[in-house]
């Protein structure tokens, strides 16, 4: 395999760049380092086999030079993941995530490399009618920009693979936690604890029902479902585990590892803000069928989590 | 009702000015003439009621002057509308589709017009799991570059109606046939057998089936959906009628009413072209529940719509 991997110095895609050097590939790394940090791929950089292109995909010809027909897989990790934030700034989802991911793909189709995997996500769904929520559940309307640009990346990915003769694999994550991880839930209680232990504001009831994925099962998960062959086209895999935690207990979780005991204000509600969705869990039953399990529980994930935010690993 | 219609000069926009202007409504026309023709709105323009504005919705400003608040609804109906040769010119559909949507979008919520019809497409379903098909049917993948380029316009304008409270009707059409009607299978069969009444070579091996509906019947539902509100933000129609047809019996309408008895050439295959749907028939009960109901035939549709293209009406 010699893979390149979009958003390269990210949470998931810098783990993944990691995991795919240190079982012998070659990797092209591509960030923007828009929100990308440099000191994710420290390692990766002290690696012959590892190149970085500081490149921005929004620009059509940016992997004309890059992507070259030596390639066996691209990982399309690069994104605007910021969920909650879409209705500030409306356009960011449609470019970062819907056209750079198009330009991903004719980079792809100029060079004549042809196997692509995708960070989509479970937020796809919107308030799914069906939970656990299995991979051809209809999706009643989005809910979000974000997930609507990341649909609208899916549909561009398999019209190319009928169209142009891709192999595709789409991951619908729910969200990762882990070393590396820089923003989300997890992320804002943390930061808010570190301020003043006294107090946690909490968006919402509290209640709502979320699941989360520890990165290393993530890249165990995406590197499975790429060496997994079916013959079809394209594959749609949810990532996740087979259980679901509600805010609270994250928090809990979170508590216990600082040994603080804040005073939670809920701002109330079932929805954090407008498009959260008050229960989040995938059915991965498809996932699991080709031989992946996770080998970390969410509390587990979110304690390795704190750890990681506190400078302990 | 004051009324925006985009794509005002095409086979759809023009029929849907006219009936609006029949009914007594003030209505602004936008169309970059790509495709459009001026004689569809020659009757509209006579009309002090209607205003044309060529204009490109390509370039995001375009409706910044056109589209004020006193507005009350826009239907959407630009876009390119090749299937076929979506795979020619990839990127036609990522920009006149989805990010022109984007743009309508954005103009209306700058100007506080809330109330939005889209053309989407039965084109969405790719090759349905389920037939005939409702409109909450799984998606397993997008099978054509414009089926993929509508779903993510109905994705944006679905995330649009949650975070921005837009009312939203999403119109999955089948194939539109009758006066005014420019391009498809009966316009490609009637092209041939006007050239050369002997022969005519059919895509495929004619026993795809397809369904169509009357343009008038189309515009009765657009506009009847439109009228019946149900308090949810976003409203997913399926437009066709209860039957459909091989195009073995398209063919022997058309060359009944042409008066010719051309020898079939099949190209072979159940497939026309790469991302032909062999069998599109979708489920419209959601539509005749609030009381619409086509009023001609698939088989009178196409001998109407010979009947315009000879010149008879």
């Amino acid at each position: 395999m010699k893979a390149l991997v979009t958003g390269a110095a990210g949470f998931i895609g810098s783990s993944l760049v990691d995991r795919l050097l240190a079982e012998g590939y070659t990797v092209a790394g591509v960030d923007n380092f828009s929100t990308g940090r440099r000191e994710f791929l420290k390692g990766a950089l002290e690696n012959p086999k590892f190149r970085l292109h500081e490149r921005d995909l929004f620009d059509e010809k940016s992997l004309r030079d890059v992507l070259t027909s030596d390639f066996t897989h691209v990982f399309h990790l690069a994104a605007n993941a910021d969920v909650r934030d879409g209705l500030k700034h409306p356009r960011k989802d449609l470019e970062q995530n819907t056209i750079v991911t198009w330009n991903v793909l004719e980079a792809m189709r100029h060079a004549g490399v042809k196997n692509i995997g995708f960070s989509s996500t479970g937020s796809v769904y919107g308030e799914a009618p069906k939970i656990p929520t299995p991979e051809d559940c209809p999706f009643p309307v989005q809910t979000s920009l974000y997930g609507a640009s990341k649909l609208a990346g899916e549909g561009l990915i398999s019209a190319y693979a009928e169209g142009y003769g891709f192999q595709a694999r789409i991951f619908r994550f729910v969200s990762i936690l882990g070393e590396r991880y820089t923003h989300g839930h997890v992320f804002d209680f943390f930061q808010q604890l570190r301020k003043d232990s006294s107090t946690l504001r909490v968006l919402g009831n509290g209640k709502q029902r979320k699941s989360y994925l520890y990165i290393q099962d993530c890249i165990d998960a995406i590197l499975a479902t790429t060496r997994h062959t079916t013959g079809k086209p394209v594959e749609i895999y949810n990532l996740g585990t087979d259980e679901y935690v509600e805010v609270n207990e994250s928090i809990d979780v979170i508590c216990d590892e600082l040994k603080v005991k804040p005073t939670l204000e809920y701002s109330g509600g079932d929805r954090g803000w407008v498009g959260d969705n008050p229960f989040i869990f995938l059915d991965c039953t498809k996932l699991r069928a080709i031989g992946w399990k996770p080998k970390k529980t969410i509390r587990e994930a979110v304690r390795l989590t704190v750890q990681y935010l506190e400078g302990k690993s």
